[in-house]
């Protein structure tokens, strides 16, 4: 095993976002066993299992591909919010040594206990806000049909974050085989699998808008759903920073291009108030998505310009990182034209605000430790969103 | 196409359950596209995508497979109700219509509406006995490494279920070429995926039991979780009468055999509580799990004089199907001495209960009626799981 240390102002010098190079650095190769940041966050390590020539040689490539003059942009900060002082309360170490998180490894994680509490507080509240302003509420299937996936964008703009799925083949003779095979602790998967049909879905939104096709609104349209999204993280899952499964909530707006802004305006407004009740420290970017590496330029450099993304951005005090917790999208015609609806006539535009619960509840528990009583910050938060009094979001400590 | 039609009655003559068969049908060959019930449910027709002599070599094949003396027992009804009139109310043609439901096809719906109200109102009330009962909350991963779901019995009992999951290679290159080959229409999707190394959970608990390994607990312990589950089900999804994802709300007891018959007899009082309040024709029996076609005699037939496994079946006036709406489990020593805890210093006994959240709430809504106002059965079960008045159940009609 080789290891490469790359120091974020080197790349930040380079005009490359040095969070962004660390993830794309764990697709470069199967051989990149995983991306470490150090502690500080000023530099981190990419260890390979091979030659260090070939590694330098990937890093060459990599940063060739990425190191062009219209990403020198960083993201415009539109809020900030300091905090006098962020002690690290090692909340992370608390939920595993209490039992409150349970690692099955590779991103993937049980929880219950205080983390599960504030996830499902959170959540409450989010859809007590959004049904509030009359959104329509959806559950929604986590499998999607992969021509659809493919017609949402996600071949194009996140490939590398792709889950498909598939069942053995229909075949009683090979079934039994397989069966028989297993229990002599060979089961030949590879070749008794069926072709993929279907992916998991990585956003909870996505199968909304193929639903509203050939649709017309006289009206604007809201939606919510929460669920849990998949995405391939490669090396890069750390903690509750970043997990290949996580929950998350959406609210979807359509409607026009006026509405999407008003819609924004109120979005930017529900991170302040989650920054405020919790005091949390961190700030509201503009921000783009994690396109892959060839789509990084391509899309996301307008997304950046554009302000069509915003990222809300917590602290965690006991490892250094800022995380988005939540993130909203303007996505224009983009959905309406692809799925054919329409809102009083025309295309509609579309936005969503997504909040990622595992995340959101992770930068409270840090800020605040995991025994820390949060019943007051839950009840203001409930008058921020306007929420009736006794209608305590299910799951909130002390509720159940 | 060719079409093949079994009567249910020569099954039953030949000790064979004619729902299991036309299960199994489904997975004799890929050229089976599939089995379709007449409305009575005195025959099935399978479709076949090949030579009539083909197809009833299969048959044969798959008969001779199942008729064995020790099959001949069917379930046992230990309760049942029957309801003096059961009027054919068209719940799946209204949700359909009023864009409740939205088909995603292959047995993946999204659906809103009153659907999603009483899914949600059940799970609260689900939820609030559990904790109302001292059982501890947990959210557990979907995906689950294929050791572990080879080791909870899965590779070997429900082959045909499992549907694996695989992201691309992380090969910088590869992941590149697969994005462009997907915009000119031609995604290399069979030779770009990774070797799976996980696959989706079956049923909501499987997650509970490696995380207890190594653990031992001075008393009965209760947990519950929900999460979406994913089957692998062929041409038998219909409906909301079987789903390849669908809703489960689980309840987990670990303890003793006396502790395990307490759940149990708990069990049928809160199965028998769903029938009366919401006036459900239907009964308690004694059933087997749908063990892959060898199994079937294996475990099914041991499952089934054991009493080990009971079937809440609804009748569906809609369709003249009877559909299991939950089932309890009593797993004995399998989980314990798999994953090594113990109660008390001895093997833990386990047994789980699930209820199918979206089958129960169709059941409910085929009985009465897709617009029904239920908010005084939700009352009535709120009363008999004794929860407090005020604590209405999220979702419940009326509370959102």
């Amino acid at each position: 095993m080789v290891e490469k240390v790359m120091q974020a102002a080197a790349l930040r010098g380079a005009g490359i976002d040095p969070e962004y190079f660390a993830l794309a650095a764990s697709y470069m190769s199967q051989r990149v066993q995983g991306v470490r940041w150090a502690a500080a966050r000023e530099s981190f390590a990419i260890d390979y299992d091979g030659a260090p020539a070939e590694l330098e040689g990937l890093v060459e490539s990599l940063l060739a591909r990425l190191t062009r003059s219209s990403l020198r942009r960083g993201g415009q900060v539109l809020w900030s919010r300091a905090v006098a002082e962020l002690p690290a309360r090692g909340a992370w170490e608390a939920l595993v040594a209490g039992g409150a998180v349970r690692d099955f490894g590779g991103g993937h994680l049980g929880y219950g206990g205080p983390l599960l509490d504030l996830v499902e507080a959170l959540d409450g509240a989010l859809l007590g806000l959004a049904l509030r302003r009359g959104a329509e509420r959806l559950q929604l299937p986590q499998l999607l049909p992969l021509d659809l996936l493919r017609r949402l964008g996600v071949f194009d703009h996140y490939p590398q974050h792709l889950f498909f799925a598939a069942p053995l083949r229909p075949d009683l003779a090979e079934i039994e085989e397989f069966r028989s095979r297993s229990a002599a602790g060979d089961p030949p998967i590879a070749s008794a699998q069926a072709a993929p049909r279907h992916g998991l879905k990585t956003s909870a939104c996505a199968p909304i808008y193929p639903t509203l096709q050939g649709t017309d609104s006289p009206g604007d349209r809201l939606f919510t759903t929460v669920a849990t999204c998949t995405r391939h993280e490669a090396g890069n899952v750390r903690s509750l920073e970043r997990l290949t499964e996580f929950r998350m909530r959406e609210i979807v707006y359509a409607g026009d291009a006026a509405g999407a802004e008003a819609f924004r305006r109120r979005c930017v407004r529900v991170f302040q108030d989650l920054f405020e009740v919790f005091d949390l420290a961190g700030a509201v970017v503009t921000a783009r998505d994690a396109f892959f590496v060839a789509g990084y330029e391509q899309y996301g450099t307008a997304q950046l310009l554009s302000g069509d993304k915003l990222e809300a951005r917590a602290a965690v005090p006991e490892s250094g990182a800022e995380i988005a917790v939540a993130s909203f999208n303007y996505h224009r015609d983009y959905f309406s034209k692809r799925f054919a609806f329409t809102v009083r006539g025309a295309p509609a535009a579309t936005a969503c605000v997504g909040f990622g619960l595992e995340r959101l509840a992770y930068a409270v528990l840090a800020r605040h430790g995991a025994g820390a009583d949060l019943s007051g910050p839950l009840r203001a938060l409930a008058e921020r969103f306007d929420l009736p009094p006794g209608e305590a979001p299910r799951g909130a400590p002390g509720s159940g």
